[in-house]
């Protein structure tokens, strides 16, 4: 199993890239894990221009000795690459997986638009970051290398197709043609530092849109570092999911286990399928 | 002329009417300027409820005797109202004018997704609270009095539509029911405490939306009060509307003389028509 690390986004902090390392190889000797070098570059925001991290990024993704593309961090910066990347990928491409969440969701969803089949919202090494934070990476090695049904969040199974999205990040696809088409999927959303009322308002977005309607139904992943609001919000954001999801005819069912924290679940898009490749 | 002001989304300091109400006597001791009651209640985030927001909207909107409905203030909430009261407004809505900027604006774009056509971008009586805030509110009295064409926007003419949006707010109706035609429009935007990389997320989704690539061109207002983006973005707010542009094939047209300032003008929706009313 060879796994390529690249930064869509944000930068990697090195040092988070070598623990991420000593860890993989301690679970898994035989597992091939290299971070590309332009996870360390820095542009301004980004992790390298847009040509690097696509570049970067198109180099795994288009690399047949590579079985799966895991993204360093969120920060901002995937749609960006989407946008420069999407055209330049190989039926090479298509025949991988790629894992990551949070800012990472645009590309994820892209790629999806384009038929990917083997995507997934999860951990990512900078996860590592976080108090126990070994126990998120080590769940998304044992997803990749694996297919372990104890990582997945408890709704993902063969029948109903699933996906996730940070609420900010589907917001913000809304209306493009990177829009996914989740139709009859169960659409877990969790968000992170921001506002209820922000919250609130990028719900009203997402439920607004006639092809989100199609869903399945909405579970809530959990909404962690809220800042305060001016005045309070009054209302919690589960009162606020099912607003929405009443407002809009969706079923709305109930609590996702993923989240910006330790506990986050992988979420494969689409059904859950057997793993690609034997695994020794 | 008979002007009413309704809060759709956060609540009006009660002194800050006062003080309108006084400026707006002494400039135009004719004019009848009513503040609903609604203005200063409280629910939460709200200037009331759903119920009661929409309920003060609708009174007013729907009422012969009132020329003008004039918006107290943005915050959030204007997007909820235009759910809960589109429709049941009447005919005699349709021939009055609207005025608001910032959150308001969701209210502004459902209105005109409905083909009300005498709306307008404009300072509300919130600006008040700003130095030198009497400037905005006598501009925003002045277009609804007389159609002064000092209070305008440079670029607004009878010739070429224009519209004016709070770029979050309009990102957030991309994709939705409420997402207004703005074919042939030039669309003027605007941004107030937004990081800088989130101004750059927003402008990619919205120059993203298809219908949106059918805009005469892009018109970037003032940025203000943008907090510190962590690392520094490295690009100013012109460089990323004009990338976006670049990317999108809209037209960049230069900087529009609008923003949470007290400097804001007045944009008409649509092409500049001449004032409904006879003034005396």
């Amino acid at each position: 199993m060879r796994i390529a690390v690249v930064a869509p986004g944000s930068r990697l902090d090195p040092a988070i890239a070598d623990r991420t390392q000593k860890l993989a190889q301690s679970l898994y000797p035989d597992l091939s894990l290299s971070f590309h070098p332009q996870c360390f570059l820095s542009s301004g925001h980004f992790a390298g221009t847009d040509e690097e991290r696509a570049g970067a990024f198109l180099e795994a993704a288009n690399d047949r000795a590579i079985d799966a593309v895991w993204f360093a961090r969120g920060g901002y910066g995937a749609g960006r690459v989407a946008l420069g990347a999407l055209h330049r990928l190989t039926d090479e491409a298509a025949k991988k997986t790629y894992l990551g969440y949070s800012d990472t969701g645009a590309l994820l969803a892209a790629l999806y638009t384009c038929g990917f089949r083997d995507l997934a919202h999860g951990p990512m090494p900078a996860d590592l970051n976080r108090e126990g934070g070994e126990a998120a990476i080590r769940r998304s090695l044992d997803y990749l290398m694996t297919r372990d049904p104890s990582t997945l969040e408890p709704d993902v199974s063969s029948k109903t197709p699933t996906a996730a999205f940070n609420i900010t990040i589907l917001s913000h696809l809304i209306g493009t043609p990177f829009q996914p088409d989740l139709a009859g999927h169960i659409l877990m959303l969790e968000e992170v530092s921001e506002h209820m009322y922000r919250i609130d308002r990028a719900l009203l977005h997402i439920t607004s849109n006639p092809l989100i309607r199609t869903v399945a139904g909405i579970k809530l992943g959990r909404c962690s570092a809220i800042p305060p609001n001016e005045p309070d919000f009054a209302q919690s954001e589960d009162a606020i999911a099912q607003h929405w999801c009443e407002v809009s005819g969706i079923p709305y069912l109930g609590r996702a286990d993923i989240g910006h924290d330790i506990s986050n679940k992988i979420v494969p898009f689409g059904r859950l399928r057997p793993a690609p490749n034997t695994v020794a």
